[in-house]
């Protein structure tokens, strides 16, 4: 028997294209309203994932047209001093968007530093307003990587109405987002996670699965029903995804390779969503 | 062949129980504060239903030792002049919740009048705010049916962990929260709805079924797993639920009646909040 192979969705591309429209509009921004769009980045510590990570948001935003200010803040920042910092920026005329990278230290309350972000400068879509947005469907900034996971099934016109979508992972800035946004489109949405009973069984019935639960090669491509579209949101160690992609290129019909899946819409729609809350500000207001 | 028949999930008693813990409390507020919890109450137009709901909501309330503060606004009130009424509640020191009767009629936003009630004040569990803090597990008010719901599956120990929880339905009041409280309670979720494909198929996985669509006998006993745990939120005219109960209770171990099931419980819940949120003001600030 010949095997299929799935087409790939190919997030690096559509990113890119993401990015050159951004950064249009952070020019057009910058001709009309003389200023540009800018982003502050928050980062308590110096963890090196996180460090790495600001440095390429910021690298990013610089290719855009989107100004950075980083904020850097000792590990030993207390909630009430990092909650302080947040709301200036939240204040701050001239921040259209905030990112506070996480983690932030088991010692800080991170609920409480996230929320001191202005639901309009909620570019990350960490807020408990952009969550409740999403699930209800309201205007507002969605969380970045579920957004990006939206984006890639509309480039690829994967029709979700009436379709089963399986999310495995629950975290509060992908799991449960992106099954709000999934839901929003009409399609049947099951949150499987750690405590799931019986989970291929779920697996299988899935037309589009979402992994999303960080540990490597977690779904097996036997599990996956043939057709289905496969949504590797799993970064682990050794660019290696939540999905075992040699067996699951078999069976479905679309699937985001790790990396330049997932991983590059992310950056796309923090961009995006940034000058977008610049243009909210600054052109539309 | 016997055919077993479920027992049935009294909302009527537990409810009952609820109210009277929550007049205690009352009771014991105005004991140590000298002043009575007061749930406000904001109708707008005439709708005869909208008009019983509230009244029932006020006579329990008088009879839990709960004041009430009936604001009655004309049909042809404004999103603005509402929004105004309902922020004025949410800063009167002398009003600890707020009941927002809905439908609030069409020309207005709705979604602007829920979010000019406090958090603190949010005792129907209807902003933004109060779904969010239950899609993370966070403090804050739930959702009143919803809320009820898992009080009844606590009252009859149905363990949740793991277990295929199918929710039929995916209001902002009632099948979203539930489903989110389902989550955080480790359920694995389903959310179904009007556009879900082979429904049946579903139901038939589900070992705790919430039917919360608005029609009648909607879900078949047929499809329901033996032993499956029914919780009906439905209400249709002629006292009937959204699930066929008559094939149902041979199917289920455990089924709300309606009415006497879920019904009830809603209300319970409502005081019991208005009754913590006047204590978290006056007794434990």
């Amino acid at each position: 028997m010949e095997t299929q192979q799935a087409r790939l969705m190919d997030g690096t591309d559509l990113a890119r294209r993401i990015t050159e429209t951004s950064a249009a509009a952070a020019e057009d921004i910058r001709r009309r309203a003389e200023v540009s769009p800018c982003l502050a980045t928050v980062l308590v510590g110096e963890d090196p994932a996180s460090v790495t990570y600001v440095r390429m948001k910021q690298a990013r935003c610089a290719k855009a047209g989107i100004r950075s200010r980083h904020v850097p803040l000792p590990a030993s920042v207390s909630t009430s001093g990092l909650v302080e910092t947040v709301t200036a920026l939240s204040e701050d005329p001239d921040v259209h968007g905030i990112l506070l990278q996480h983690p932030v230290g088991a010692h800080i309350d991170e609920r409480a530093a996230f929320e001191a972000i202005a639901p309009e400068k909620d570019v990350d879509g960490v807020t408990m307003h952009s969550f409740a947005a999403m699930g209800f469907g309201l205007p507002g900034f969605v969380s970045c990587t579920p957004g990006g996971i939206m984006r890639l099934l509309d480039e690829y016109d994967v029709d979700l109405t009436g379709k089963h979508a399986v999310v495995v992972g629950r975290s509060p800035i992908l799991g449960k987002p992106v099954g709000m946004l999934l839901l929003g489109r009409d399609a049947t949405v099951t949150y499987c996670h750690s405590r799931t009973v019986g989970l291929p069984a779920i697996v299988r019935e899935a037309d589009v699965l979402v992994a999303a639960v960080g540990r490597p090669r977690f779904i097996n491509g036997a599990d996956i029903k043939p057709g289905a579209v496969v949504i590797d949101a799993g970064y682990n160690p050794g660019n290696v995804g939540d999905v075992d992609f040699e067996t699951a290129r078999h069976r479905a019909s679309l699937i985001t390779p790790v990396p330049g899946g997932v991983g590059p819409m992310t950056i796309a729609v923090l961009l995006e969503q940034t000058v977008d809350a610049a243009a909210r500000r600054l052109i539309r207001p």
